[in-house]
């Protein structure tokens, strides 16, 4: 754990130079507008431990997948985000020695990410050649523009002295992925200039074995200062303008670098990408940077009007939500629905930059509360146009209909283990809950009566072929699975799983009875097609223990040897790091909700007892060892009226990154975990329910916060909620007049 | 499926020249004399596809291991048996033009390994430089004298045209791993010399990051011939002694090379094994290739004498044993404690060349059988060296005692597959079974009663951290397992690996009560510790269904879908070239005994109806895709009194390499599957059983064979054991008088 920042409810700044803490800070600052960002790296350089990462949604690379031995069924390679060209580089040179803060040390220091309007700024003040300079670097990802990122910088030469200061704006494209194979690069640079205060940089992914897109990048800088423009440089692998000038004492000059960078993503041919780039960089030249940054800001306030969350008498928890809100908008916020959510979004390379199930169970209900419908039917769009490559590999497994892949860029999978390749297959569940659950929230049902029937069916399919039957139960089952406890593998009757199964097998039934004739013929669904979803959906095993009336994880849980978390010695946790991974498996600990997430999804289907003995069997073996995991226990201990426990629950992952709570922030943020504290403060706290398409809350204030209020998006609807010592106060913000449920009591606001 | 040679009692040849299976034959005419060997590529090289392969015993290199993701446990390198620099290379020339087969097609071709005298020679009638020139290449690998590897060239001009012929004796050190990683080396060239008719080229491994020995190698060459030397040439990777001289129409010439090589495993320095080296090749100076070849012929007399297998009635089965026993006593003949038997011996790359559990189970029951007690002694001694490895192992899963590797070159588990690395866990039970099955055998208990029992007690270590206690059940549980029937993985409770926990930790509190008071302070087992072994032994869980009779593989066996094999249409069947990874997972299929093992294992403990329902049951699901497994079920039908049985399925594997049966013998041949076929005869077909210190024969002769007789050692003395239509023939070829049974009558040899 490690706080390197400042308390605030809408800044993370701090005032300490700490470069022990610098790839935390880096991660911590990173900026991004869906479409492309970076981590908080120095523009400038920084010759010692850093992370420069600049990456462009949507671009990556297919590397070759390393196993240790094949199995038939593994993916032939592994898609990666991968490190971008580097277009915020600003080399400095004070009288001749080339500011570098690994080597001078800052006097002062500030670091302040603005989280209301989106803007990151660095002050510095050290001795450069001789002189005590102050520097200032802004920089912000534009949220109105977003092929468009923007820096400022502010040079201040020392009252007594005047100085010699030489200003590069430049592209680099010598860089490396951390985990690159073999140090290889990625990147060819297809043409450069360098002229005036202009500098082009169009490159290209290098090919592949595989048959998937390269991808082509065109970087379009442009300079603004009073500096002189001294020279330009066009050489192998970057492009520099360079100015110059001197300063007088006391005197302050200011560069403006403006970078536009448009992708083959949207541009069919280097032309029209080169083109394009020049277009906005054009509409956009006569626009200050503070024109830009209003227009950027202004996003960032109909985002915050829309969906911020207030928590008085915390100001760490109301740091918190603000800082996940923030920079889980910065990853995603629908605009392309060819993008999605990854785990560590822009801020760092770990886990490839591909699409999770995290969307599906965890962004998509956070979205829809903060957001406009469009922006979650977006994510449901997403699988939709990936069904090809779901063909593909449910076709690897042998088996038929769809299976969304665990880790994906395009639809084919990714992921290498096959005890989760294979195995983990709940995430075919997740997807198809999650179109029943923007169907529930938001009364549309345009797509799960079009494009969500196509996916449910061939979900369908998928479950129809991958079940047994067992003879000897007289039950269909589903052996060799893996839960989203990640902690037991290859098990037999994951009861999560079997019941996702169950399910949407019965919901797919349902929909077919709803869709219109021609949805009907297209789905070509057979008459024995329905009558084995009906079969398995009727006569699907679900492990149950009488004796204790819980749900068994799977079919050998209760066989494990069930010694409960508080008796295992502190120093031996985190059990990742200190447990051989045979000891985990064998052991009962819970590593991510499992049981809990099937009582979580269906939380109303459940009697009070089945889940308080649920969630007293499984708390106790539960290690929470995934970030995700503690939020979802938080909501059903708060559905409990534990509140004590909800709120435990909640602290563990609110302040997550802010606290490198896990020691590996350096790495990157956790940007699918950042849904669990806005989670846990509407489902949790306020009990926010939708039964019978309506609005359900059942507040209850934490003991330590004095209130808490938070917007919710609901049907064309922004609704203000409150909770506060004197109680819970709702108001309608905009839209029509709507019926909502406060405990007992049905309430109509206007 | 394919043969490739004539069937042939002591031969293995062919007059067909078949580049299209230049890969096959250059497995099968492999050579080696367990302490190197080399694959039957051609000396003077090959232009299309061949597999260059020269192995030296116990010389290996540490390849960084290779996974997707980490896992805790795994080991940091994975060993491999390295191609070793090439001293068999000739190259010719005749009349300018170098001999290649790729491009000149023989006219005539012969190619013939002589398992009687462990020669190989290949006679090539083919047009080369204009002239029709016969070249005859023969070679041998000294089983007399570790070190040498002897081989003769004859070449022969036209009848009516004289040659220009050019022979470069060569050693070259610009050798490849068929599977190295990045296309790197592994040999440095340290030293070398070429001048007269000697070379010596002195080479070592790389440096590597795990602290594992460099391993240096000398190699020296003597060439004799009567051509003209007429340079030395001695380049970064190669030296060459070079030869030349005109034949007269119809002449021909011979070159003899003999080669030395010594290695670092057996001298400290460069300087010493030079000498060593020069030594040996000093005093072999004056003898001739036939002197060294009878030398070595003797040799092998002496084995065949000792261990020879006769079928008759039956050309393609004696053929089959023979060649089997010729590449397994190849491999290994026990004279070196320091090596084991790898399952592609000195043929190939695959497996890394490493010692696994078919050691133990499989090639140590052959080996008493077959050779003095020495030499299965031996392999027991192996293990016992490598304890300090097998304690490592055991801490990497976080478990006490020793766990033996699944694959090792030092005892380091090599293996990087979870669940076979933490999981395959039975082979520690095989390991003590094998110290059980020795001593049994030969009735020598010096070795159970001091090395033995230590390992033993370490095995029963492991075994009582690693087994847990299921309080639902109130028994001992091996949790997390993968059994000999690697197409299911992380099961739980495999009846064969708790079966063999329980058994070790009996046999171990036996032995106990048998060892010498210093032994038994040395291995310092507390009074808790022999409880608790009891305990376990006592209350272990084993998996029994009375309604069929029989023992479950694993606790979920039976809830999986039952079809037999015979239901699968055979064009999916290898399951392993056709199935997907997770569907073969959760079939029932059995690539290779599980229960069927413990049954042979145990064959008198159980009753022959326990062990007909076992058979029946598991044999409808079993594939048998590892080459091991048709044997051991061929032992059971035999036992059962199924003789058609036992004989087809000792037919799937008796000439395995000899037919490609399983199309894949162009990587090198199955050495540890070799066993199958002598087992069968000896176990199977002639019923030998040890009962009570005495040897027992309940023999049958298989409908198409006229005949069979095998010789067997047996404390001290050779048995010859004869079945044919008259009935069963015993004969005492040596030693002190026995009482042997066949049948129910008890026999006694003089």
């Amino acid at each position: 754990m490690k706080r390197t920042f400042e308390i605030s409810p809408w800044h993370v700044k701090t005032t300490k130079w700490a470069p022990e803490d610098k790839l935390l800070q880096e991660s911590m600052t990173a900026l991004a507008n869906e479409n492309l960002g970076m981590r908080g790296f120095f523009e400038e350089g920084y010759s010692k431990t850093t992370l420069q990462g600049v990456y462009l949604g949507g671009v990556w690379f297919p590397d070759k997948t390393r196993v240790g031995w094949w199995k038939n069924g593994y993916p032939k390679y592994f898609g990666k985000m991968i490190n971008a060209v580097n277009f915020m580089k600003l080399t400095l040179k004070v009288n001749g020695e080339q500011v570098d803060l690994a080597k001078q040390t800052p006097h002062d220091f500030c670091l302040d990410l603005d989280m209301k309007r989106g803007l990151l700024t660095r002050t510095v003040t050290v001795t450069v050649g001789g002189a005590e300079v102050t520097l200032k670097f802004e920089r912000f990802v534009s949220a109105a523009q977003k092929e468009l990122v923007c820096q400022r910088l502010t040079v201040q030469s020392p009252s007594d002295q005047e100085i010699e200061l030489a200003v590069d704006s430049q592209i680099d494209a010598d860089v490396y992925n951390q985990d690159a194979n073999y140090d290889e690069q990625f990147w060819k640079v297809l043409a450069k200039e360098a002229s005036g205060s202009h500098a082009l940089l169009v490159s290209q992914t290098k090919a592949n074995d595989f048959g998937t897109p390269q991808f082509m990048v065109a970087m379009q800088t442009s300079a603004k200062t009073d500096l002189n423009h001294v020279g330009d440089l066009a050489e192998e692998k970057q492009v520099t303008n360079q100015f110059a000038g001197t300063l007088a004492p006391g005197d302050s000059v200011v560069l403006e670098k403006r970078t536009v960078v448009t992708t083959s993503r949207d541009y069919e041919d280097q032309a029209s990408l080169v083109a394009a780039a020049a277009d906005v960089s054009a509409q956009i030249d006569q626009e200050s940077f503070a024109d830009l940054l209003a227009a950027h800001e202004a996003e960032w306030a109909k985002r915050w009007s829309k969906s911020d969350v207030v928590i008085e008498g915390d100001d760490e928890a109301q740091q918190g939500i603000r800082f996940n809100l923030f920079q889980l908008f910065s990853t995603y916020y629908g605009n392309d629905s060819r993008l999605n959510i990854s785990p560590k979004g822009f801020t760092g390379e770990k886990y490839g930059g591909a699409t999770y199930w995290d969307t599906e169970a965890y962004c998509l209900p956070v979205y829809l509360g903060v957001a406009d419908p469009q922006v979650a039917k977006n994510l449901l769009y997403y699988r939709y146009r990936q069904l090809p490559g779901a063909y593909v590999n449910a076709k690897e497994q042998g088996l038929k209909g769809a299976l969304f892949p665990m880790v994906t860029f395009n639809g084919i999978e990714c992921h290498n283990e096959w005890e989760i390749t294979f195995e983990e297959i709940h995430r075919n569940g997740d997807i198809a809950y999650a179109i029943y659950n923007y169907t529930r929230y938001t009364g549309d049902t345009s797509y799960v009566l079009h494009e969500g029937a196509k996916v449910l069916v061939e979900i369908a399919r998928f479950w129809a072929d991958r079940v047994h039957y067992s003879q000897r139960q007289n039950k269909y089952m589903l052996h060799g699975v893996t839960g989203p406890n990640e902690y037991d593998n290859n098990v037999n009757n994951d009861w999560y799983t079997n019941l996702l199964c169950k399910w949407s097998l019965q919901y797919t039934l349902e929909i077919l009875d709803q869709v219109d004739q021609e949805v009907l013929k297209d789905l070509a669904v057979t008459e024995d097609e329905r009558r084995l979803f009906q079969a398995i959906a009727d006569n699907m095993y679900l492990p149950e223990d009488a004796e204790r009336g819980i749900f068994p994880e799977n079919d050998a849980f209760l066989d494990k040897d069930l010694t409960p978390v508080a008796q295992i010695p502190s120093e031996q946790l985190p059990l990742n790091q200190h447990w051989s991974w045979d000891k985990i498996l064998r052991s009962p600990y819970v590593k991510q909700g499992d049981v809990i997430q099937g009582i979580w999804d269906f939380i109303d289907d459940f009697t009070p007892e089945q889940k308080r003995k649920n969630f007293d069997f499984y708390e106790q073996f539960t290690v929470h060892e995934s970030s995700l995991s503690p939020s979802v226990y938080s909501i059903v201990a708060a559905d409990l009226g534990d509140q004590e426990k909800a709120v435990e629950l909640y602290q563990r992952s609110a302040r997550l990154d802010l606290d490198n709570y896990n020691n590996d922030t350096d790495d990157g943020l956790h940007i699918t975990s950042m849904t669990g504290a806005w989670l846990d403060i509407v489902q949790g706290f306020a009990g926010m329910r939708i039964r019978n398409g309506r609005l359900h809350y059942a507040p209850f204030l934490p003991k330590n916060w004095t209130a808490y209020q938070f917007n919710q998006v609901f049907r064309g609807r922004t609704i203000q909620v409150r909770v506060d010592q004197a109680g819970t106060h709702l108001q309608l913000v905009k839209g029509q007049p709507l019926e909502v449920e406060v405990g007992q009591q049905v309430i109509e606001l206007k």
